[in-house]
């Protein structure tokens, strides 16, 4: 049953969780003011699903897109463009994390029961329809506290530094440990546990997934305010914003119906690997949305200040440059959804290369963002007077007199979108983007080795071998063998790569 | 009826060009070793057409997919893949050019017939019909000499420094002019002349697209050698590559039949843009193809040297970069091909930003390839002593033992690979892939005028407005409404922006 | 006479300026919290003037290094190190400006002097004495409020948008109008006015540059607060930070001896493009020091974060791109020193291109600069808890327990690195530095112009053409040739191009 | 004694080298048409030195600058000037390797003297001075063979891989092995044999530093064509080129007054370094030439395509990027020269830091200066009739008539112009000069690890920690400490980092 953005924050008074921000305490998290922009953003994907316009990218079935777990490429291209949808307006919708992980869980565990018999696919199966059909906001809890970074996890000093199964009972598990990172995690209803990396059997306790409701016995979230609450400059993150928390685990209890791994170690990699290519390829479209922003803000700043791009070449060039970033890292996006491959469990899971090249670009070329956003909007917008000048009778008139631009744009509006762009790209929330566009859902080096990982080097170094002559060259490839995995391009009983949209059936709409 | 490679240098008999490279006439073009590599390629795109195991990428119907004219996204997606394909043997594949230019015209030349009730779209489908039952080979003759670049093509003092309609008799017209660059014109069957850019009404005269055999009267071609032939280190492009020609037509009649544009100067530039966003689109691939020669070939020679990727990260690292930028790209072009449009001739265009996204990244990232190519070799492949020292009996050996490299490689082995890099990035057949990779299709600001001009800035404008609620700001957006085009992703009677994957049915492969 | 720190603190009391922080009046300046980091940058230019070990660097004779005008490589040499090593601790000095206007304004009116028989020079000289003796901070005011900006200044709809004389009195001038951006204005002793652009006879009211006090009657100055004072995370900017002010002048008198333009609209832009060019090469200084900052916060939390960077290559090549960037365009500020130009006023001009390469390079690299610090420093910066956290009782100790990194380092200390980096990198402060170096001392365009107008590219156009013998190509260069001014390269007699470092005598330092 | 270049053609006439050229042995060196290139490149570094308005920079004393050790800022200077002098007209001058080496090994050979009481230093001076006296031609043969790159040179299968010591004679030394990249050598007079890494002491017979006149007995080069001598196309390589060779030791005998190392393994790497520092310095000048006749070439192409660079905002950008490249680099080369130290034996080494990051800034910018030399040339380069296309009498008329462009520009002007850009970037010639400013003088990652080595990272730590308040941080700086080395910006009894351009008195030119 889909919720409205109100039911959401009812919803959320029904949960008691152990909240602090900032060294105080949270009474209600649907009435804390520095929550409030987050609660916003995930509000708005609720409100945005019964708008019966947007229902075909909003909505897959009776399922919030942000929970459904994709079938195929379609569900994959209309995951993209909803998430930009509503990234467009909140900056992040934080909500779909939820349908990456449910997709990892379920490829996971899928395989997991193929293997060795186990029946966490169907518990997760029930989980999962339940989250669905009570249309949850779901937060993950995957990067742990990681201690020292040479270490693996049973071999900290401190063995909380990774969250671990403290303790088995009849009737289920018991948590301690940190996640160090929990995003929107505050006004979630619930957490999934996953593993962060491979693990060895002597990790096997750190091998762990499930789910935790946010106000579990023994949970304590201590968060960071979401956005910019309250700041009169913050045009935009005043209104949406993110806070993220860690979560201490302190002897959290889970029965068994809410745990999808437990031991099983060699797993672990699995529901790590899965997540991450689900994860990223979601990130594009949300980096996406928050490009439109600024193309948006960019053309409308420098019309206020009396440009016309059409002209200025030196500017329009900048404006091209952002679109082309912005479209360039979304087209991977796009790519890696045609290119898709279902599993047994019906996942359809994004091809890793586009997956993580578009991931890697946007991770990179957030920082061109800003810089190409601030080009075409000039220094004004880190030097104008803040809005509590406006309205000083000693200066505010006069201001409007001196500072005004072209002359059918007034003053106030100038500034106005003066202060978006600097609320978006020059504010500590341009700054949280930057990080969080850089090293979320893992760091460029992680894009990198996954792209190494997955592509079809092999493939390639045929071609050459061909064109040189098998004979001659035989022995000389041996070498780099492995990585000649069939890759996206290869099908059975073909002597030549072949790739896959051969099969693909793509009707396309009249103009 | 498609003809094999062997039947395609068969067919080129019964024509009788007037040819010339590098000052002396050829005889015969099948026969002439300074074009062979050029005919080679071309041979390759009817031999793969004939083999069964490639029919879904590269037929369509009973068409060669050069010469077809795509129908939906799957066209344009298995499009993409045949040029990859056969580009990743022999470089570029010329021959696509055509399918490129059919497309165009049929959607000219029925937008054409629609505004001014001509029969121009019936003639040309006529002639496609013909082109593709006898699977033709057919050059475009664009680009024409242009002259002073600050004048239009009437006001040139030398009026013939644009192809143009020198007289016009009752059975067709005659042409005049030189076309500056046509790809692969001495070894094609018939040309296809269009114009180049928009015209003005004083410039009817230079309104033309017809079609010509390559041996029509008054018709003569200047060629340059197709890639390096008889060059004993030239590993790849003695075998492969592309001439160009400047053609000159000295009062060449064309007959009506053959005629799709004579006058109508107001439709010029419809027959040029779209031709430029089906051949960007295309280019994509065939650059992309290059890229995976030159990356298996880049894996390879780090081989040779003893080298293990594996171990080495900077140049790891680098192979990543090279795989970024190629997939990178490539992306683009999928996503033009989902989000593609059909006009009222049924013909689908790739979306005009990302296809123009794509070209611009190949364009200035060929170099990038280049320097990443360079650097995982070494620079061996600049110094080792030609392919004629290998048989010097006075020091062929001695070579042979100093300087191998990693000890299972014999000596051969590796600069037979080196050679290869050498000819595919630091030879004049390098040169000419980076000058054609930058300027073909149009220069880089041709494709930022196509991105500034096809994007929907207009919508992006909407959400920031919307942001700062539409009262304060509505007059402030008038000036860059006119960019408020529909988009791809606007429907009717949609409030916020719609995207069109919502109605594709993508069906997936299972892995 | 030398100041101290203090003595400039308390020389503050003795000016009683009309400023506004955020709409409400400030009382007293060197008493006010929001404007403490501005003054505590400034007041240690001042300390440092006075350390011995220091005195080569930090003074030139008796004079404070940021008031000095340059008059030998040296100078200019010593003046970068001299900013490069207050910036390393204060982010900006700001007080710099002063030293760069001194230089432009006494070159201007020497040649204004030379050509009109002036005696501004003179007058100029006068105030430049008392101003170094009094050891003096002073503010420039340049950039004008600009209004419409496809207008010039006298056609603008408001006459006040660009500062301008309202009239002229036996005594001196009255000034009327707003300057947008001046640095630091309200902890300065007074402002040189300066024009912004080149005029035109009827902009003549608009060429004029005098010296005004801070509590000159009719001066008033609207604020932003300097860096982020009272901020608990602000471990830097808390400290040290820029104020940057509006300034209105309503009716301002300006006697004659302050007065160095009042009217001779020709020599306007003598006075920008000498002061542009002496404030981009300090600026390159100043942003170095700000890369040492990031240089050596990037090391010490990669540190913290258990990782040694002589095996992390990833993040050494990282680490050695961010001092790639630093040492590059550092390096163009020593160039332009070594190639400089001393006109008949005895002013050590930097040379032109090389300052205005560096500067362009440090304002897009400034971007790239803070994604290496957040790559090699992780997200952790923008995830941490606050450092209102670190006292609740509730939290405090577990999360020092649980987020500890590398069992050596305590949780304080990497936090505490933490914060400096978000600080430096991802707050409000790093958006302001980012557009600042972007924007400051002219846009990216600006430098453009510069670069080219000043570039010997005809001498470079002559050696092709001498390669290509001269003969033929004669005619052809002639549209090129305004560019063949002599430039850096050329001096009297010589036939080709003979460089400036022929005559330079530098003696070397002893290892 | 200094030669003309007709006196040095002479000269080679006293040797007789063992050469091949592509397997056939070559006859004459100075007659030799294959080689003719790179003997025309190196006589003008003798003509130049004789004229003496270039006497201050060709010349140190009666020496000529190619072979000169620098021993001031000065010196450094005017080597940069002087070399950039040279390649403007040859693109690469060769001769100068000589002079980077006799620094390196005066600078190597008196640090061993002064530690083992060796007298090498005095026998290297000896040989030094004869060598200028003469006014040779030294070519520099230091990169080994190397085999299998994981194994040092005394663990390889053949022990020939590396150049070595293979007999101590009572009169001198046996060297057998190769050297597989020799600049120049064929037109050498003499090699310069040097180690090209570090060594153990079992490598000890690898630890070799001499010189070998080039037609010594069992002395064989095995060599490329220099540039592309007789193709009609190159304009510019036909002259100008430069030839490398491998070269094979076969049992060389050497007398010990040439030997400057001789098994003393732990010094190998002093020599190695000190060739790379000096090397990497020089080069920045040998590019920055290259890159003059791009930018003076581009400026002609823009100009004969009748283009107005004032008006064409686009391609100015490019040609003003192209311009920062080259100035960028060449400031690294400055700064270099600006920050020098002088050793015991009195030279002056440039600073390692300047000079790597000038050096890897130039190995990967050449690939963007190519494509901004393609971008703002056109298509045109690639596809122009070849030469021998002009006189023929079939086309070559019409051909003039209908490719003009420019009315005041002839047709053969342009495409001499436009032959001379595709020499330049789009030939093998310019493939060679890719790879060689890529891999010349050490690859990318040596740069990379130089510039961290010489980095004074720790004072960098020591801002820091001192704004962080000492006694917090104490602890946590340790690991990073040995990076702590005092850099260039440290001197003693300083308690903060002081400069070395204090104590710098450089006078400046009038203008």
């Amino acid at each position: 049953m889909l919720m409205s953005g109100n039911d959401y924050r009812e919803s959320l008074r029904r949960y008691r969780p152990k909240v602090y921000v900032n060294g105080r305490e949270v009474r209600s998290v649907p009435d804390e003011p520095r929550l409030a922009p987050g609660v916003n953003a995930v509000a708005l994907t609720y409100d945005y699903a019964l708008r019966e316009e947007l229902a075909p990218l909003m909505r897959a079935g009776a399922v919030n897109r942000m929970l459904a777990v994709p079938r195929s490429s379609q569900d994959l291209l209309n995951k993209l463009e909803a998430v930009r949808l509503v990234c467009q307006e909140t900056g992040c919708a934080q909500r779909y994390l939820a349908g990456d992980a449910f997709a990892a869980i379920l490829s996971a565990t899928s395989q997991m029961d193929g293997d060795l018999g186990s029946d966490y696919s169907t518990r997760f199966g029930a989980y999962l329809e339940r989250a669905c059909a009570e249309d949850l906001a779901v937060g993950i809890a995957m990067t742990d506290g990681k201690g020292d970074r040479t270490e693996r996890p049973h071999a900290q000093a401190n063995p909380d530094a990774y969250v671990r199964i403290a303790g088995r009972r009849q009737d289920g598990i018991v948590l301690r440990g940190a996640k160090a990172i929990i995003t929107g995690a505050p006004y979630m209803h619930e957490l999934l546990v996953m593993p962060c990396r491979n693990m060895t059997e002597a990790d096997s306790d750190y091998a762990v997934c499930c789910a935790v409701p946010i106000d579990a016995p023994g949970m304590t979230l201590v968060a960071r305010p979401a956005g910019r609450p309250g700041e009169a400059a913050a045009k935009f993150s005043g209104r949406y914003g993110q806070s993220t928390a860690v979560g201490v685990f302190d002897d959290v209890f889970v029965p068994w119906e809410r745990v999808f791994l437990a031991g099983e170690w060699r797993y672990s990699s699995a529901f790590t690997y899965a997540y991450a290519t689900h994860h990223r390829h979601t990130c594009i479209a949300a980096r996406a949305g928050f490009g439109d922003l600024l193309i948006g803000a960019g053309a409308l700043m420098t019309e206020a200040n009396g440009i016309d791009l059409d002209r200025a070449g030196n500017l329009r060039d900048s404006m091209v440059e952002l679109i082309r970033i912005v479209e360039g890292f979304f087209a991977c996006g796009v790519a890696a959804s045609a290119y898709c491959r279902s599993d047994a469990a019906g996942v359809a899971t994004p091809d890793a290369v586009f997956a993580n090249v578009g991931k890697l670009l946007l991770a990179t070329q957030i920082y061109d963002m800003h810089r190409l956003a601030h080009h075409v909007s000039g220094g004004l917008i880190v030097t104008l007077p803040g809005p509590e000048e406006d309205h000083n009778p000693a200066t505010g008139g006069r201001l409007s007199e001196l500072l005004g631009g072209h002359p059918d744009i007034p003053y106030e509006k100038r500034i106005e979108v003066a202060r978006l762009i600097e609320d978006l790209t020059a504010s500590n929330q341009s700054g949280w983007y930057s990080v969080i566009s850089l090293h979320g859902g893992g760091s460029p080096e992680a894009m990198k080795m996954e792209i190494w990982r997955n592509y079809p080097l092999g493939n390639k170094v045929d071609i050459v071998e061909r064109l040189l002559e098998r004979g001659v060259l035989a022995d000389g490839i041996r070498k780099i063998s492995r990585n000649r995995q069939p890759g996206r391009c290869c099908i059975e009983g073909c002597v030549v790569p072949l790739p896959q949209p051969a099969v693909l059936t793509l009707p396309t709409k009249k103009a």
